[in-house]
C-alpha cells in the first residue's frame, strides 16, 4: 500500500516538531513536506533546527533532510497539517483549501466557522458531513477540518459520553495546564519557578465556547450549539507536559457516581474502525484517591488516551472529577493525526 | 511594659519553627518555653535543631538557648501556641486548658467543638463570647481557641465579607496549595517534580465545613452554622508558600462585579483596634490580568493579607475569581498570633 | 530455550521497581521471586505496592502476583539481584552466597571486598576472575558480584577508556546528581525547590576510591587499585534522573581532543557478546556547545548509554568535559542486570 | 545633607529593576532618571513597565512617576548605573563618561580596558588609582568603572583574601548559576525543568580572565595581572537566585585548612569605611556538612555577603569548599552600587 503524503505547516515550531515525532513511524501516512516563514526556507530542515528540536530523540532522518518550503501552495502531497500560529494560520489554511489540499489544522482560526468541523473523533464523527458543505467555498477539492483548543479536550473527553447518555447542564471546570501549551520558548523558567501564572489570554473563552460546538448538533449542514453552559478558569502550572481538569457537572438526567463511571469505560466508538492513533479505550477511570497526576498518567495510550479519577458527588453541581489529557498529544499534533486518520477511513484521502 | 509569656508547643517542626521566627521582634508577647515530644526535650533548642532548622536567617539567640520541655503543664507562660500534629494535639491542649493555660491551637482537633471559637477575628471576633461557656469545662482559667485550616482562611476571607453584604448561599472552589503546607519533610521531591498530586487527605471535608462555622452566628453561647454550600478540589502544585484557590460563588443578595471589589477594599474591622499583626488593609485587590501570584503576592501585609484578582462574571454561579494567602503564616501560626492579640486586646491575657 | 530463574531482595525500594521494570521483558531472565522486609513479606507484591509503585507504566503483571517473601534462603531461583538497603544489605548477601546462590548487588556494602569483583563490564570484564578465589568462603556455589555507586559509573565509563588508551594520573570531578539517586521518599521537595544541596553523605569518598579498584587490575585473584588520584565535589540538584558530572583530567601519555574522542567514539569491547541491556555504542559524544543535558540525554541507550559533550582543554589539568550517565539504569538496575548478562555468557549460571 | 543625583541606564532590563529595588531607601544616592531604549522613552516608568516588573514589591513611587528617557546625555545626575546589554553598553558608556558623568558599569565591555578599574572593593581598592588615566581619554570630567561577571565575583571574593596571604597558583572551579543570571525572559522554563544546561555562552572566558585583573597589581596606571590560572566550568540550575561555585585551589605557600578559614573570618578590610552596602563581614564561613545553599543562604548580608562551606582538603589540588553569592545583587546591581560608594567615600563624587 503506497502511503498518503502530508506536508507539515509551521513544522519548525513546538507542534510542528511533535507532529514530525508522532507520524515517524505511520502506516497510513509519510511526511514529504515541511514548510514554515520565509526565513527558514530553502535550508535542510535538519539546518534550519539546529538548537531548535526540543523532542526526546532525533529528527527522523527521512526528515530531517527535506528541504523546507514556504507555506505556500503547491507542496507534494494530499494533506497538509497545519502548527501555524493563530497570528498566521487564516489566509494560509484558505489559500490551501482553495488549492485542494485537505488542511487538518490545529489553530484556532477556523474552528468556529459554520461550515469547519471541530473534531473530536470519538464525540462528533459525523461532523464530517458539512465538509460537502463547505467545499462550495473552494475553488478545487480541498477542504479544513480542525481540532479542539488543547485545554478543550480533556473536558469534551470526559462530558461527551456523559451529554450523551444523560445530558449535561452545566460544567465548571479549572484547569492546571502544562508549558509546553504555550509552544517554544513561552513561559519564561522565573515566571513560573516557585509560582501558578493565573492567566492564560484567550484561553478561558475557548474552554467556555468549544465544547458547545463539538457536542452539539450538525443537521442539514448546520451546526446548533449543544444548550451547555461552562464556566472557566485557566492557570498555569509547573508541569511540561499534561493538562489537568478539574471539573464540577450538572447532568439533565439523574445518575449516580457508578452510572457515570460505567459510561466512561464503556465508552469506545472508535474501536471498529481501527484508527492507529485512536487509544483503546480512550477514557480510562482510575480509582485511586490521588490520580490522575500529570506526571504519571499523560502518556497512557500513547498520550491519546484521557485519565478521569477522583469521581464523586459535588453539593453544588451534581458530580465532581479530574480529568488528564496530554496537550501536545491528544490536544494538538496528535488530535489532528487521528482527525486525518478518521478521514481517510471514510474515503476523504483517495485521490 | 512586660511582655506576656507565651510558649510554643510542637516547636520543632514546620509551623513551630514559624511561630518562633513571627514572635522574634513581637511587641507584646516573649517565648519563654519551647515544648516538643519526648525525645526531643531537656536538650537546648539550638542543639535540638541542628540540621532542621527551615526558616530564612537564624534561630532568634533568645529562643535557641531555651531548654526544649515536653508538652505538659505546668510551663513558665500565660499562654501556649499549638503546633502540634493532630495525632497529638487533642488530649495536650486540653490537659493546657484545663491547667488553666490559654491554648491557641493550630491544629484541628478542637476546632469545631461546641464551645470552642474558630477564629477569624476580622469576620467572627464576637464568637469569643463562646470562651465563658467553654469555661465551665476546666478546672483553671484556661481555654481554646483555634484557628482554621490553611485553606480555609483564603476563602473565607474573601466571602466573609461578602457574605455579611450580600449573603451567600454557594461557593466552588479549587485550591492550588504550596509544599509547606504538608509540614516537613513533607511532600517527597519525586512526588512533585513535573507534577501536581490532585489529592490532600482530609483537606476537602475541613474546606467545605469550617467556612460554615466561621461565617455562622453565635448566640447565648451557641454557635449557628452559615446557610452555605461549599464544594472543594484540593491539590498540591509545585510552589513552596502561598495557597492559591479559584472560587466561584453565589450571593443572596444581586450585586456587580465593582460591588464585590468595593466591598472588600472597604472590608478592614480591625484598623482600630490596633494589633501588631492585623494586615491593613486585610484585603488587597488587583485589576491586572495576571494576579494574584503566589511568588510575587504571598508576602503582602507580612503574609497576613490576602490578595484577590481576576474578579469577573461566572455563567454558573454569578461571581468567579483567585484568592491567595500565605499557608504557613496567615493560614497558620500568624492567624494564630492574631487570636492572641485580639484576646490581649480584649482582657484575655491579663494575669 | 528457558530463562533463568531471578530473584529481587529489597522490590518495594525504588531500585527494587526498576529491577523489575527492567527484567519485564528480558530474553533470558525472569523473575520468580520478590523480596522485602518481614513487614510486606506473605502479601501479594501489587497489593504491598499499592500507592508505592513509582515507574512509568503498571507493575508487569507476572510479578504484581507474586507472593512477597522475606530475604532469606532458599528463594525459587538461580540468581539474586540485591537492591537492599546498606544497612541491611551487608549479612543478606552473604547468607544468599553461601547458600548457594548468585549475589548481583547494587549496594555497597561488598563493594571494596578483597575477593568481590566491582564491575563495569565494558572496563573490567577480566575481573570475574576473581570469583573462583571467593568461592572458598562460601558452603556453596554462590559468591557476590557488585556494581558501583551511581555517580562512581559515569566517570568510569569516560576515563576507562582514556586510561586504556593513555593512562590517567588525575581527575577531578564535580557531580550533579539527580533526585532519584537518594531514594524514595529522599529529598523532601522543601530542601530542593529552588536551591542545590551541596553534599551527599559518603558520596565523595566512593567517587574517589571505587574507580580505582575498577581501572585497577586483577592478578593472580587479587586487586591492585589503578594509580589515580581522583577529587569529588557532589552536590544534589533539581533533576529527576541522570548524574551530570563536569570532569578535569590528567593523561599519562600525551593526547588531544580529536584523540579522546576517538577513543571513546571506538569503544564498544562488549560488541560481540551480544549482551542484551549493552548499550551499543556505550559512549555518545555530542558535538554541540549546550550538551549533554540530563532531560534530553538520559535515555540514551535505553537509559545504559553515557553522554560525553564540552571535550575541550582544561587550563590545569589537561583536558576537561561532562559525562551524564542515568542514575537509576545505567547507575544502579540496569548496571545489575548488565553483569548478570555478562556472567550468563561466561557460563556462570548454568546450573 | 543633599543626597547625589544618579541615573540608571537599562533601567527597564531585570538588572535595572534590581538597580532600583536597592537605590529605594539609599541613604546617600537618589534615583532621578531612569532611561532606556527609544521605544521605552518619553512614557512614565510605572506604564512602561507595566507588566514587566519582576521585584518582590512595589516600583518605588518616586521612580515610577519618572519619566523614561533614552540613553544619551545629558541627564539630570552625577553619576549613572549601566545595567545595558553588552550589546549596546560599550559606545553609550563612552558617551557619558566623555560628557562628563562617572558611570558605574555592569556590563562587560569596558572591564579589560587597560584604563578602566575592573572592582571589588574589598579586594582591590587601589585600583581605583587608574582613573587619573582614564580621564586623559574624556573630555570632561567623567570616567568608567565596572564590577565583574556575577560569577567571577564569588570566586575572587574567596580567592582575594587567599592571594593576598598565601598567593593562589591554580584555582579550578564549577559553577551552578542561577536564572536570573539570565536576564529575563531568559532562560525558557522547557529548557530547565528537570534539566541542567551545560553552558553559559562566553561565561568561561570572563571567570578564567577577569580574577586575574582583580587580584593582579596597579602601577604607574598599569595592569599587571596576577600569575593565577584558572580553569572554569559554567552551568546553569533550576535555582532563581544564587550562584553556586565548587573550587579547588592550589596556594603559593602551604596552609591549612583552619589558616583558610581563620583568614576569610577575619577579612573585613572596608569595615573602617562605613559604606552602607558593604556587608560585615564580606565573608561568612559555614561549619555545617551541607551549606552553602542558594535558598538559605544567598540572602545573607542583604545579598553582599558570600558564603563559603566544605572547606577540605583536595587531594590533587590543596584545598577545595564552595562558595555561593547572590548573583543579581552581589553578583551585579549591589556591586556597582558598592563601587559608587567607595568613590563616595574617596571623594569622586563632590561636584
Amino acid at each position: 500500500m503506497e502511503k498518503v503524503k502530508v506536508g507539515v505547516l509551521g513544522a519548525t515550531g513546538a507542534v510542528g516538531q511533535r507532529f514530525i515525532q508522532l507520524l515517524e513511524k505511520h502506516p497510513w501516512f509519510v511526511v514529504t513536506e515541511v514548510a514554515a516563514s520565509e526565513r527558514s526556507a530553502r535550508r535542510p530542515y535538519v539546518e534550519v533546527m539546529k538548537g531548535r528540536w526540543k523532542m526526546a530523540g532525533d529528527i527522523p532522518p527521512s526528515v530531517a533532510a527535506l528541504e523546507v518550503k514556504e507555506c505556500i501552495p503547491p507542496l507534494d502531497c494530499r494533506l497538509v497539517f497545519s502548527a501555524l500560529d493563530a497570528s498566521v494560520a487564516g489566509p494560509v489554511e484558505e489559500a490551501f483549501a482553495d488549492a485542494g489540499y485537505i488542511v487538518c489544522s490545529n489553530s484556532r482560526n477556523h474552528r468556529m466557522d459554520d461550515d469547519v468541523p471541530l473534531m473530536v473523533p470519538e464525540v462528533n464523527l459525523d461532523h464530517l458531513d458539512v465538509i460537502e458543505q463547505q467545499r462550495r467555498r473552494w475553488s478545487n477539492d480541498g477542504f479544513i477540518i480542525t481540532n479542539p483548543n488543547c485545554s478543550t479536550i480533556g473536558l469534551v473527553m470526559a462530558l461527551g459520553p456523559l451529554h450523551k447518555a444523560f445530558g449535561v447542564s452545566k460544567a465548571l471546570v479549572t484547569t492546571l495546564q502544562a508549558l509546553s501549551g504555550a509552544g517554544y520558548p513561552g513561559i519564561p523558567s522565573l515566571d513560573i519557578l516557585d509560582n501558578v501564572v493565573p492567566f492564560i489570554p484567550g484561553e478561558e473563552a475557548k474552554v467556555e465556547l468549544e465544547p458547545r460546538k463539538i457536542m452539539g448538533t450538525c443537521q442539514n449542514g448546520r451546526f446548533l450549539l449543544a444548550n451547555v453552559t461552562v464556566s472557566a478558569s485557566c492557570t498555569r502550572v509547573h508541569t511540561r507536559d499534561g493538562h489537568l481538569e478539574i471539573v464540577s457537572v450538572q447532568l439533565v438526567e439523574k445518575a449516580d457516581t457508578d452510572e457515570l463511571i460505567k459510561t466512561w469505560e464503556r465508552f469506545n466508538p472508535l474501536a471498529e474502525l481501527g484508527l492507529p492513533s485512536a487509544p483503546s479505550p480512550p477514557i480510562i477511570v482510575r480509582r485511586e484517591d490521588d490520580r490522575p497526576q500529570p506526571y504519571f498518567d499523560r502518556d497512557e495510550g500513547n498520550g491519546m488516551a484521557c485519565v478521569i479519577g477522583r469521581v464523586r458527588t459535588c453539593p453544588i453541581l451534581e458530580h465532581k472529577f479530574f480529568v488528564l489529557s496530554h496537550n501536545t498529544i491528544r490536544g494538538a499534533a496528535g488530535a489532528s493525526i487521528l482527525n486525518a486518520e478518521a478521514m481517510y477511513r471514510r474515503g476523504y484521502l483517495k485521490s
